[in-house]
């Protein structure tokens, strides 16, 4: 029951957090959206930086494992790449509250969680990364700067969280799909 | 002299909401940063808000008007796509923390003023859009979704504020060459 509990009180921050933004929520409304006393709150969390390290932190882990999965498969670079493309945009889309609190107010965090995010987010970088640079040893993909096209495919994935309405029409794999025919064969007759 | 003193305060207000975030910065700050009374500072502004709009939509306006001339020159679809790409990093490089400001902050901004910010990027998304379109027509570029392909090609560029080192080696034009290359040909062989 207190995972539960928990639960509920990460979704109430994410939300919180989204909709007037790390700095502006108090652990008072926190507790208010769950309707719990601040007191009973700190039964379940140790402040709100706390909390909101502790969803950055799943939520990263959880690109990073798919990223290892994909990494680890026995398939070509291009179609391990269509595969992290599709999870990437995936994830992003599926709870766009989350993806706005993880990729705007994970910023907002001190110091010292901001390098634990920061470090998650390296490993992320850096599979991605190795991934372009398997490519290109194995003849797939041109010459290039591995970690520079990662930023710009990354960079491109993650700003879809501006943009993408969770009622639209546009599924995370038509997106994906667009993205994937740019980035391989560029947009040049 | 008076509108020095106003470039003063926009200065003051770009440093602080960079550094703790538009909620958590106060007027007192800003009229702290530029050694004026809160009183005197409202001769300048009339409020936090009126000073974030005033320098989101200038900075807008910038790379709306750039991007105009860039599209009203007479070049091929391919130039004017390069042209566009130095044009937008060089503005997100030159003040990252105007383009942090900018591109992380003015979604603080109330329902009124969010949409004359979201008109004036909605407007800059247009342009490209049609950049793409004219060289999809010209027979330069392969038919493809011009707004989806502006949306990742921005998404990548604007990305750059969260990573790019100002006293890094990497200089704009560096980042814009290696950009056009990957969206005009490709990561495939």
């Amino acid at each position: 029951m207190a995972s539960n509990k928990y639960e509920e009180i990460v979704q109430a921050a994410v939300e919180l957090f989204e909709k007037k933004g790390y700095h502006a929520t108090s652990v008072q409304d926190i507790a208010d959206a769950v309707g719990l006393q601040k007191g009973s709150l700190y039964h379940y969390i140790s402040g709100k930086e706390d909390l909101l390290l502790g969803l950055a932190q799943r939520a990263i882990t959880e690109f990073n494992q798919r990223m290892e999965r994909i990494l680890s498969s026995e398939r070509s670079a291009q179609d391990k790449m269509k595969e992290a493309l599709s999870m990437h945009l995936e994830l992003i889309t599926h709870d766009v509250q989350l993806s706005t609190v993880l990729l705007r107010e994970s910023v907002a965090l001190g110091e010292r969680p901001q390098q634990v995010v920061k470090e998650a987010t390296d490993l992320y970088l850096d599979l991605w990364t190795r991934l372009l640079a398997e490519g290109i040893e194995a003849g797939e993909f041109r010459p290039g700067n591995p970690r520079m096209t990662a930023l710009a495919i990354l960079g491109a994935c993650n700003w879809v969280f501006r943009w993408y309405q969770e009622d639209g029409t546009l599924r995370s794999q038509a997106i994906a799909d667009i993205y994937a025919d740019l980035f391989f064969d560029g947009i040049k007759k």
